[in-house]
């Protein structure tokens, strides 16, 4: 059994933006020598996330007006008593998931035809990260 | 270490199904011969999901009126400018979960009593499938 | 490789509860004896979920009104024909996630730094469990 470890980091431009990471992690998984497991992809801050979905630019637009409306940024949360201005960001993360679990198969991401994986930032503009661990053979 | 792979293919007589397969599932980890250790469960379509929730027939009556409430289709989306209509479907399958990780102890699925898991169609009429990929002892 | 599974019971004096498991999943960790790998926390109910987000008293709040929000109780649905009353419960827990794969390095949860691990409960005051599947080397 392999167990191979490493990170992707992270620093947008914008506050609110989605990466796609399918090829770095494509890369990772090259690298760990895994030809049959699978690959964890967890973000590692809270207002961030990790998703499976397509590569579309209208998709991804549609994708942020709609959790907009799902969990609203600038209303009065608790959370904010504590100087904090994201409570919409935890939200936001939450619907999208903050991790995703791929399977490996003959060395590649058995991903299918349009599956792509996203790192989903919703408070950028400083460093954050992901973790990649890869489990199998 | 064991890991094996196998898929099951889905093709619903409706646009949106959700398809129990909980007993195909602990089928393909029996066949496996893993003991101990998890399987990944993970649709390869990016407008349908796998989830664990109950069989029961209102409850997925409800589950499909409260995601056409969260995530209504024939809205005016971005996405509907390449020629597809259905944007909903991406939105929908995001809040069921694209991939489940079940547990097998014993050579068993190890699923508490209501617990079932379920392939969630929201484009269907056509050949789609789902990956299952064991891993363990 | 290495499988330990272990479980974590809960009963809930409020109906709707988060409760923070992250020190009693890491001491499964440690029992564990894995150096590398991950652990799967998955509820083992179907109105119950485990998530990973901030421990603030202010965001669990802003959880629960904006679960409430976005899946009311009380509503007419076709589940309570059947004699039950937790329809939202089972939607809640679809949004917050049933179950979560935290990676292990070095023989501690690798997580960042405000990352807390949350048993969330739909429908407590009674004995419900969540499963622990700890895989590595």
């Amino acid at each position: 059994m392999v167990v191979h470890t490493d990170y992707l980091f992270f620093n947008t431009k914008k506050r609110q933006e989605f990466v796609r990471i399918t090829d770095e992690i494509a890369s990772i998984v090259k690298t760990s020598g895994v030809k049959e497991g699978m690959v964890l992809v967890s973000a590692m801050h809270i207002t961030s996330g990790v998703f499976v979905n397509d590569w579309e630019e209208g998709l991804i637009e549609d994708f942020q007006v709609w959790l907009e409306k799902l969990a609203p940024s600038g209303l009065d949360y608790q959370h904010h008593q504590t100087g904090e201005d994201n409570a919409d960001a935890h939200l936001k993360r939450t619907i999208m998931g903050h991790q995703v679990m791929l399977p490996i198969t003959d060395r590649t991401l058995d991903l299918g035809p349009w599956e792509q994986v996203f790192y989903a930032e919703f408070v950028g503009r400083r460093k954050k990260r992901a973790i990649d661990k890869v489990v199998g053979l």
